[in-house]
């Protein structure tokens, strides 16, 4: 097993990965305030994971709580949140009563931000089932629900008590959720870690058949570049909003074709070429970093191509983003692989030319 | 116009207390990010004081949004909630946008809770226009909503930048939400501040008749004693808890006849009486001190008698107080006038003789 600590001052957190930790009770025992837990998962990660997880805690004399909700994007939303509440309140849940968070991001944002919301803020820890919430979500803390409107509009910051990041889940999950997790992973080697970018591109074959090594070692090494950003900008005014690489032109592709039918990291891929594109078009960057991009994403069987909207629809849907500052829309962009800039002082004659090409 | 700071690091912000500050814009206007406001009221208050506050921002070029949202404690809800969402989307507002909630309690639990979680966080700031709310709500950051199984269950703690507590907003408040104010007022001199009880047993008949001085230094000494409480305890772990005296009982009160029957204030009023009652059971009050505090509460029009409830109805509904821990109701209780005291450990027969003689 392997920990790294996030450094938040008195919000600091430490996250284990390894294989088995569901069975390790004793790496939860130290983070309650008292024996109880609500443990929050869903319909398909509930049946792999729940029982082991609940005769650990039982066994070590903790009283366990189970919430299972629906599976999907589309009930990361107020009503599934209003289930969680309604379970906690009919238990009579406390402040001393801890979340757990078992499944994927969709699980950790609702219940990282029940926690941050019910009875105004109880403890929390996360046990993420994904490849995608071992390396993003589980680190930073942020939490939230969809509106009809846009996606994570409703939401808190809110750190964890501890993560555990157990491989072993890894093996149940669809491959093409364990692509989509690839994608952020690479996405750390591109915004600003250059010789990480270098090591997958050699450890890729390794890393798609789930060879333990490099996997645990790629989850350590994405958790690591995300808590030190997370570090500098706990509150993503500044560097933290180069992670979002790729997210503005995704999250206009995922509300775009309804939540849930392109994966997140389905949608970063495709929105992180867009970026490249752009870039190349600024001179940013070369053609021959251009291919490295694709070719890393298509070995990790990532889509390369955006769905075909137009450009004006894309704009409007961009035009939500979170980042979004005096009606421009603020791009990460690339300067080289290893280096993103945030930036709204782009050619918009050259977003165009990228939007307009998707289309033809 | 006197001016109070609440002490809380970098979370630290100014009250000003005074007559006409909704027509200074220069006391908001430091405080934005930039010229956009939302400022959020409801169809009460609106028509008295949204005009000369729209009128003072937009002539110093600030954009104004209005939301108006229904009037009353039962629309403190979910439903309300997202309807400051979706203006708030509609409108495209981003983290520069800052939230301006111009109303009593509801209005600013529910703008704060709303500026607390819409993307994760954006700028708030309080113009209380009731009393309550101007001695109360307007000091520590806590916002929320209810949830059908009790009152404020869901929130956050997010403090303001600045607060505008303008008494000539108090000339067209109701008598009987005007009493309900006063009963904070009261509870303060209870629970810490003996010299404060005394003043305002002299000059209660001052105050109620809106003496702008005696208005203005009662809600100055209180919002003191407040902010002093929350300099100590931001999050409510230890002594913030007295700033409930009379409120587990009270709330069971709201709860029980359905929210906004009776006004919180009158409910904690009759709360702090049953308090008392129990304090007095238990040695710690003497029948003079019960008196004095009697009287004071008449002297300002409010009810000392609580609704006939059986003590297993009162029981039950105060298992569902945030501050039960390990199943046992925590109550605040008085060791004489100015001084309050947190305890689950008193006597639980003569709680319910207490509970038994609102019966009787």
């Amino acid at each position: 097993m392997q920990t790294l600590e996030v450094k938040l001052g008195d919000r600091s957190y430490p996250i284990h990965i390894g294989k088995g930790l569901l069975e390790q009770a004793d790496l939860v025992l130290p983070h309650l305030k008292r024996k109880q837990v609500a443990i929050v998962s869903n319909t398909t990660v509930a049946p792999l994971y729940m029982p082991t997880l609940v005769k650990a805690l039982e066994t070590a004399g903790v009283n366990v709580i189970q919430i299972i909700l629906p599976d999907g994007e589309a009930y990361k939303n107020t009503e599934t949140l209003n289930l969680i509440y309604d379970a906690l309140l009919k238990h009579r849940c406390e402040r001393s009563t801890t979340l757990i968070a078992l499944g994927g991001g969709v699980i950790g944002d609702l219940t990282g931000y029940a926690a941050a919301t019910y009875l105004r803020g109880v403890p929390f820890i996360q046990i993420p089932t994904t490849l995608l919430s071992q390396v993003d979500s589980s680190v930073g803390g942020k939490t939230g629900i969809n509106h009809p409107l846009g996606k994570n509009m409703i939401g808190a910051f809110y750190q964890p008590k501890v993560v555990l990041a157990d491989i072993n889940t890894l093996q149940t999950l669809p491959p093409r959720e364990y692509s989509a997790g690839v994608a952020e992973v690479i996405k750390y080697g591109l915004i600003r870690d250059a010789d990480f970018f270098d090591w997958l591109e050699r450890n890729m074959p390794q890393l798609m058949a789930l060879d333990e090594q490099v996997v645990s070692y790629a989850i350590y090494r994405s958790c690591q570049n995300k808590a030190e950003v997370v570090a500098i900008d706990e509150h993503e005014s500044g560097e933290r909003a180069l992670l979002n690489l790729g997210h503005t032109f995704g999250h206009a592709i995922e509300n775009a074709m309804g939540y849930g039918v392109w994966l997140h990291g389905e949608a970063v891929a495709a929105g992180t070429m867009l970026a490249a594109d752009l870039s190349q078009r600024l001179a940013w960057l070369s053609e021959q970093e251009i291919a490295r991009i694709s070719a890393i994403f298509q070995s990790a069987n990532l889509p390369l191509t955006p769905p075909k909207l137009s450009p004006e629809k894309y704009l409007a849907l961009m035009q939500l983003d979170k980042k979004v500052a005096d009606g421009q829309i603020r791009l990460v962009l690339q300067q080289g692989i290893g280096k993103a800039v945030m930036t709204a002082d782009y050619d918009k004659a050259l977003l165009n030319q990228t939007l307009e090409a998707i289309a033809a």
